[in-house]
């Protein structure tokens, strides 16, 4: 019998899910459409139909050590999703109850970048670190903090939003209802932001200004800097400017040992990087310079939404 | 036999060591200059005769479980001191090897406001909680988190800097070197420096006109306020809002249950801490909001650096 586990990532569109070995393999993975029913109850029930037929279909006789799951706003404490802005469920859902009801084993649940930093210690880049942090960038910016070798859950089960400290006071108005938070300048949707206002205050040309706001992307940005663009340019340094200056003071909190860069913008390398790294070093307290790495994560080409998940699991039957 | 820890804080202009036990009582102390030696074996050379001189006069008959030290740039992981500004022993100082070469006993060091943290852990008002933050207000702006029950040293043993974050980009000069920290703003010297701007900026009367920058302290704005003064309410307004500003980022961080406000400014209560909770409040991420409390330390009117310096070894032995 093979010892694994099951990885769950509930998003704002799609819920997929899989079946995680310890070494971090996929044995193999489903999805389904999240928002489709009009209850809880009803998504649950579909879930675990999808639970079981992963399991059936299994090639190797495989045991079930847990189930971890990735949801907006987990709460790894009580096991709820809590006041989701992007799902249909309203208020505070009691999820890993629900999904109890099915399942004899530990079942765990936490946010979607808490689950990407518990992957990265177990099964990416940040094996055998101690403290380090991990930055999501989608269409907003999510972290998980890892400090002493145990992910930061915090006093009330929600600690690391970084995407949500203050940039600028009266800044750009942010989904949160806050204004000037990380988030609205880096992320995907801050990079277009950023974007359109360097497209407004500059004349010089620029191969974006003929891309509506609504089908720019951070990757049109990437693909005109990598053509030339200069403006494009100005939009990754400015982007890792700011995201150095904020990571600046996430340092003076845990001092941590590497930032690891997750996501589709991630990709980006060393074009996101090098700004980022050059303007944290300015910001930093002396003590602390050139001691942090700011690194991509290991688990950029693979499906880390699932293995998180899978990870949140084994770490926890582990501890 | 009672058991009992050394406590010592090393200031930049005295040392304060005493004898603590279990229960937070201070038992008997003692001072020393810290400065008069020219080297830092001869300093030590007399620390160690006064350690003995205490030993020796106690009334009780004890046992010492370990000797507990509060430092400048305290580095915890390695037991240094590491180019403190305000010492004059420069460089990497190896001082725990330098004082276990004369006890047999357990030796632990730290900086000032962790011990003071670890201090209100074990002694103080953070009795029974595990994720706090203490915010020491002196002269400048120390820090100490803990997460999940334990002191965050981070991956190099300087974690807590949280005075060093970033406040303005190019705000006010700061001793480290950068411009803008939070200690530049918060501090007895950040408000002296913020009473000085509102003084220039209005027009309005106030007997802090007549006291020359140099004898303003924290102190005496506070009694001014008390007496009515309207620039001084206005100058601890400003203070809270600065200092709610930034511990929204911090709760971001690590979600604590409270912030404990500790040192000479955190006496003036509710004129400092009013303000700062109004603004931490429109600052949090609405999923934090109204669950954060900031609270005074339970240490304020104790020798808090003798009995934080001493909780850091019974921490210690009791992991």
């Amino acid at each position: 019998m093979k010892k694994v586990a099951i990885g769950i990532d509930i998003g704002g569109t799609n819920t997929v899910l899989g079946i995680v070995d310890r070494d971090g393999n996929l044995l193999s993975d489903i999805s389904m459409p999240t928002q489709t029913k009009e209850t809880i109850e009803e998504y649950v029930s579909d879930l675990v139909q999808k639970i079981n037929s992963l399991i059936k279909s299994s090639k190797d006789k495989i045991e079930i050590v847990g189930i971890g799951i990735g949801a907006p706003n987990g709460n790894y404490h009580k096991g709820t999703i809590e006041h989701a802005a992007n799902l249909r469920w309203k208020g505070i859902i009691p999820f890993v109850n629900l999904v109890k009801k099915h399942y004899n084993v530990p079942v765990a649940l936490t946010n979607d970048a808490n689950a990407a930093a518990i992957g990265e210690m177990i099964y990416g880049a940040a094996k055998g670190m101690k403290d380090f942090v991990v930055i999501t960038l989608g269409t907003g910016l999510g972290s998980g903090l890892v400090v002493n070798g145990e992910l930061v859950y915090g006093h009330d089960g929600f600690a690391g939003e970084i995407g949500h400290t203050l940039v600028y006071p009266d800044g750009r108005q942010c989904g949160c209802s806050k204004k000037g938070c990380l988030e609205t300048y880096v992320s995907a949707t801050g990079m277009v932001r950023t974007m359109s206002e360097i497209l407004c205050n500059s004349n010089k040309p620029s191969s974006l200004r003929d891309i509506p706001y609504n089908q720019l992307t951070s990757l049109s940005i990437q693909k005109a800097l990598e053509a030339g663009d200069e403006l494009a340019k100005e939009c990754f340094e400015y982007t890792g400017k700011i995201l150095g200056m904020k990571l600046a003071d996430t340092v003076a909190h845990t001092s941590p040992e590497a930032i690891f860069l997750f996501g589709g913008m991630a990709k980006a390398g060393d074009l996101l990087i090098k700004p980022t790294i050059k303007s944290m070093e300015e910001n930093l307290l002396p003590i602390f310079r050139n001691k942090v790495k700011i690194l991509l994560s290991g688990l950029l080409d693979v499906n880390a939404a699932i293995l998180g998940a899978g990870a949140l699991i084994w770490n926890e039957i582990e501890k």
